[in-house]
């Protein structure tokens, strides 16, 4: 009895100094963040001596070329570039676009063409409108309908959602396959109602598909800002027969040669179990890309400077991965992976802050029970920090590919009320990007990379999700 | 055994239905908030219509009328307006300040002066500086070194602290009792460094106090801008007898009439259990006050309309009360206590928002360990909303004054990180707050007042603090 007593008496101890010892890292991990972190200046660098860094443009070049050079400064194991063939589209001239209530009578509006989208016709198209709210609307309608029309989508993001990625996920089918759908039925464009839950005068671009239509079928596909698609619906329920006009002149220019950008600390006991943390660093032309994904690029490059600097050395070999293409591609994620697996590298974490620099409020996670049972158990470290979100769901688009039937996955969760305020649209700038949000997030990523570092995962097969 | 058993399923049975009955009951609050709230409007009128509201202002007085008015269009029980004496104090002519670090070579840095200071002489004042971080620091130098001299105090807000409430409280009696400490020693003004975590040109005022000093001994104090300090400070580095120079024409002008603005839905069940639920109709002048603390004002003003659009009818008394003068004298909140201590009003609850209106967290309690935990049991309730701090602590500076043995008071706690970059500055504005953000806050408020109404507190007397 008396044995017994020691031994959970010791046991407890060396529970609560281990915890002691987490706390006292983690806590040197978010100081230095705050006090002396990278992420900031390098995000004000990529922002506003770089901009908007679309696939296989020369800005997404520069910004290979420049977080190669920031992270050789760092004094890492090893970093390399990772080829990659990407789809290069470029805008051409800005868009343009009225609706007109009567000949010479009209209403210019805010549009921008989405992401993958052919051009109009040199002088643009003109034609009725055609407004609805789902594919379903849409198939109800039928060629009769559509014919020769623009077809104008303009389901809202639901306001009521906590989760505005919740609100995103119920709408962004309809700028993603809404021209596929209408340019089967033969209408001539499409327009779709930004994916914003804010009503303001700016279009939001994001990534379009024709799936297998033939040429001959693909039509043209824009955005339009939310004051404009309110606008556009007010006027045509006032009179039918209102008239759309847009002009633009992007481009499909086929593939090119871009890279991912990796850099890594080689592991002291397990260096063949890899962890990843990563962002993508390409993102739309409108903004500057700040907090889609510039923020994510920038905190994952300070996650291994932030351990570096709190002096710890990791287990197992931490590797960032700055992919290319996650926008309309996703081909660096998936070149990563299939390199990945020809080398035969086993990944049991990765980690994506791809949701913005806003305050990190957590992580969602995909892994088994077991490793999400070992997350839990930490939660009172985090706790000081007011990070309190774990749960189950998602991850990132870009480590997707990663995934085994064992392995950790995870995302970070900053707060997402603002988020679509500028998601792929003209004001992702750095002045929307909070110094200290920035950072907290950075922090947050680097201290549960320190702590599957140090406790490693769950091998067991994860059960069927 | 079986009787027990029923009586144990019924019993979860009971608690299971309730709850789900609390689950709808916020649900509905929440979706109210988002999808038809009135705070936003409100607040835009408040803050582009109205604009800066200091205590005995003529915007002041058409803050008390504008929210009467509002008050009154919402149907409840009984609106009135409570007089209560407030001080008056104007700004004058805007301030100007420069560094001299030789005659003829000097740069221009933004100042403005604290609220409750005097005037500089008619021409300003210029004298070399003495630059401390610390009152202790002061002290040490003693008259000899600071008589004839401008202060500088400098110390800045702890970067590293999570809570930026904290790293204010750790700086902020530079601001309030600077002057009175140097006027003692015989200094002839004073500059602090601005109350703000991020480098920029905006000056923060803020409340300052003589204490008890003589006129003879008053000298006037001003903000400077977190660069000005900076500059400032580097410039002193470089050169000993640098001087400073600023001029400001503000001027105290005794006491006038204002008013707390007070509406009331009556208890259906318990008439005289009042619940407050308030923020401050007053605020600095630099900006509009949108966070500080219109924000509040507009939250405070939609719960009660919250409750009534959701078909709640509360069993206790609710009561908004929009406070006057809480930034530079706290009358409104005193006068609020003490009329109700007259009266022999019992007031079992109150909840302020005055931190900002940012994305919620949750709130901090001033009450016993029986209602906080209460307050602990409904947390799976705020889950959903991301609602997750519940922390005993402060509450309000306004419903302080309310505090009894056995009574709930709280604020809500918003997220704090962007607060301190526009707290007090002249971009306190209507831009800077989200919609989802104020109408989240406001749906938090509203569930809470909604649970303590529908439970009831605990009457115990609570334990010495």
């Amino acid at each position: 009895m008396k044995l017994r007593l020691i031994i959970i008496v010791l046991f407890t101890f060396a529970a609560l100094s281990a915890q002691s010892d987490d706390e006292k890292m983690i806590k040197t991990i978010f100081d230095t963040s705050l006090l002396n972190g990278k992420s900031y200046d390098w995000l004000d660098h990529l922002s506003n001596q770089i901009g908007g860094r679309l696939s296989g443009s020369y800005n997404a070049e520069r910004a290979v070329q420049y977080t190669k050079e920031e992270l050789e400064a760092l004094g890492l194991d090893r970093i390399w570039l990772q080829p990659v063939m990407v789809p290069k589209w470029v805008r051409g001239n800005p868009e343009y676009a009225y609706i007109e209530n009567a000949p010479g009578e009209s209403t210019t509006v805010p549009i921008c063409a989405l992401g993958g989208s052919i051009a109009t016709p040199p002088g643009g198209v003109k034609a009725e409108l055609v407004e609805v709210k789902s594919f379903e609307e849409l198939d109800a309608l039928g060629r009769e309908k559509i014919e020769g029309k623009i077809v104008f989508f303009n389901r809202p993001m639901q306001t009521e959602l906590i989760s505005t990625f919740r609100a995103y996920g119920g709408c962004v089918n309809q700028r993603y396959s809404g021209a596929e759908k209408a340019g089967k039925y033969g209408a001539v464009g499409v327009i779709v109602r930004s994916m914003n839950l804010r009503l303001d005068d700016l279009p939001h671009t994001g990534a379009m598909s024709y799936g297998d239509l033939p040429d001959s079928q693909k039509i043209p596909a824009a955005a339009i800002s939310t004051n404009g698609a309110e606008l556009l619906s007010t006027m045509l329920r006032l009179q039918k027969d209102v008239k759309f006009f847009f002009s633009q002149s992007c481009k499909n220019l086929g593939e090119v040669q871009s890279y991912n950008v990796i850099g890594e600390i080689k592991g002291s006991q397990y260096p063949n179990e890899i962890m990843v943390v990563g962002g993508h660093l390409d993102s739309w032309d409108l903004g500057d890309g700040a907090h889609d994904d510039g923020a994510g690029v920038v905190q994952s490059m300070d996650v291994l400077r932030l351990l570096k600097v709190s002096g710890y050395k990791p287990k197992r070999t931490i590797r960032v991965v700055l992919f290319m293409n996650e926008e309309n591609g996703l081909r660096g994620g998936r070149k990563y992976a299939e390199v990945a697996k020809q080398k035969g590298e086993e990944h049991v974490f990765a980690l994506e802050s791809d949701a913005g620099g806003f305050t990190p409020r957590g992580f969602s996670f995909d892994c088994s029970d077991k490793n999400f049972a070992k997350v839990q158990s930490w939660k009172p470290l985090f706790k000081p920090y007011l990070i309190h979100f774990f749960e189950k769901g998602g991850s990132g688009a870009d480590i997707g590919p990663l995934k085994t039937d064992n392995n950790v996955l995870c995302g970070l969760r900053p707060d997402s009320q603002r988020y679509f305020d500028h998601h792929h649209a003209a004001n992702d700038t750095f002045d929307a990007v909070n110094k200290r949000e920035l950072e907290l997030g950075a922090a947050t990523m680097t201290s549960l990379v320190y702590l599957f570092d140090k406790y490693g995962i769950d091998k067991a097969k994860r059960l069927k999700d």
